[in-house]
């Protein structure tokens, strides 16, 4: 049964097991560095004969699909999904969700999405909602480019600040299990930061404060220090986000979270060699990563524990061009193996 | 402890209680029959001086202030706010939650959302996730408007079987209590159910299938009958689609349930006199109307079990055009006052 400990965080102290995971991603994913970690890895962005939606959508559905095979599971067995997506009336997760019949709950965080599945998803299963629960998010440079900023075909110039939205998706599956597994012993869910910027194209910034508040107020009330981390991984800062993020837990709590800080956003892509500017982002970005080389890692003893901080930028297209500011958050789950 | 009854339910035997509630509506809304039941009435939808999005937001922001204010709890109080609307990337209930600082799980549950987070705040109260958890959702007809259908200014004509978004938020906050207030025994999270209904203009019938899918397995999973119930309440399913849903109930499990059901969307506006062709939709229909009316006859006694099922049409603009089908969920919660 959950129970809280200090002010935000919620521990889990049946730690629900990740019983499988698995991750599907396009073109671009595929050429860089975690290239051999991902269970599919499509040879281009037209991953389906459908609109980019609807090619975001198959990401998901196949990500969710070898999730279930790998554990030998049928979807039938699943209690409940949570799963999102940046798009529009969060469509990719709806449409990959229908082919399921799973009973589905619809999350919008943003970028922090797959923490905030994982956090439902656990929290489901520790308090005995749920026997399994499923957990996922995806994303789509192609969908995003066209939604968020220009068509594809205008051909739009990048700033240095920018980020490329991953194509790709992630899926966990979330139960007891008795075996030698990766487990979620703790989750927090954010709370909203809105430090002033504005400007769309620098999403690291936006976000940093929001992973910074999280992390602090996560160590805070479980009373541990960085250095109690294997690895302290952010969502999809990028370059100039997580620089934000080191300097800000330096200011802020005279704290150098350096040697156990990563971020997804850097991992997936190889931002000397590919012409992807502060790296990547996107609700797919750390599901896909989280649901490849993480879990893997954590599964293998390289990783015993592992905060995992996934941000979001709440903000809308409509929202932007009414020069409102961009609010943040950013979700935590802490991810063990014994 | 929640626990799973039958197939999909999920009974919360701490039966959480509503200790609060609270609904803002704009000026149609003030109009209708319940006009005298909500906390706030604006006599315009121009709510505030900001954007129709900000209104909108304006409006989650009033009814969580209100539903706070009235239990005398302050937002510092709440562990966890779920919210979301309509809009793209839900930001009427970012904006609403960067005001409170509490820790935010956003939701997509387009017009079931009301039920999705209300079932998602119990089950984190009855398990200890959280001491006092928040629930919201809204809409507004002019941003909804411009965003799923025409710009205002353009003064499209509708067609008989269209809804009136309605202009509207409700806000309930759930915590353990020993008073005398109306509690959460069961929620049921549902199916997503596509019968190949395309016209967005007639989202009645693409959600009743997914209103009976979700009623019939409560009731079979719970062993009750329609007659177990005070009032089966759905959430926008206007006229034409509550016809459907009761003559889907007569066919599929020969159950008339016209004795005990009702619409929100029918009981918000007066369809002979108001101007709104098929009834209320949004979520903020089925939000104002439980969080005003459904709950004071509840904690009044004059209601004792309610199962409330919202339904939500899953669909993007995006996908209407690009000739997507509009699948449709059902999220079920019961309120009962013992």
């Amino acid at each position: 049964m959950p129970k809280r400990e200090g002010r935000y965080v919620i521990g889990l102290p049946n730690a629900p097991a990740v019983i499988s995971w698995a991750s599907a991603v396009g073109k671009t994913e595929s050429e860089g560095p975690l290239a051999d970690e991902f269970d599919v890895c499509y040879p281009t962005d037209k991953i389906c004969d459908g609109s980019w939606e609807m090619c975001e959508s198959k990401l998901s559905d196949t990500a969710l699909e070898n999730a279930f095979r790998k554990c030998g599971k049928s979807v039938d067995d699943a209690d409940i999904l949570f799963a999102g997506d940046l798009l529009n009336q969060c469509v990719a997760s709806t449409f990959a969700a229908r082919g399921t019949d799973i009973p589905y709950a619809g999350l919008f965080g943003a970028c922090s999405t797959m923490a905030l599945a994982a956090a439902m998803a656990a929290l489901c299963v520790d308090s005995g909602a749920a026997k399994l629960a499923g957990a996922c998010a995806s994303s789509h440079f192609c969908s995003a480019e066209r939604q968020f900023r220009f068509p594809l075909e205008y051909g739009g110039q990048r700033t240095p600040t920018a980020q490329r939205t991953v194509t790709g998706a992630g899926a966990m599956l979330i139960a007891d299990s008795i075996n030698d597994l990766p487990r979620i012993t703790r989750v927090m869910i954010g709370r909203i930061r809105d430090q002033g910027i504005t400007d769309a194209n620098n999403m690291g910034a936006a976000m940093a404060p929001a992973a910074a508040c999280t992390i602090i107020d996560f160590l805070r009330d479980t009373q541990t220090s960085p250095s109690d981390y294997d690895l302290i991984l952010t969502g999809d800062l990028g370059k100039i986000g997580s620089e934000l993020l080191r300097e800000l837990m330096i200011t802020r709590e005279k704290t150098d979270i350096s040697r156990v800080h990563n971020d997804c956003g850097l991992m997936i892509y190889d931002l000397d060699r590919q012409n992807v500017y502060s790296g990547g982002s996107g609700c797919g970005c750390s599901a896909s990563v989280v649901c490849s080389h993480i879990l893997k890692k954590l599964s293998r003893g390289e990783l015993h524990r592992v905060l995992y901080v996934a941000t979001g930028a709440l903000m809308s297209p409509t929202t932007a061009q009414q020069g409102e500011n961009i609010p943040a958050i950013a979700h935590a789950v802490e991810i063990c193996k014994f």
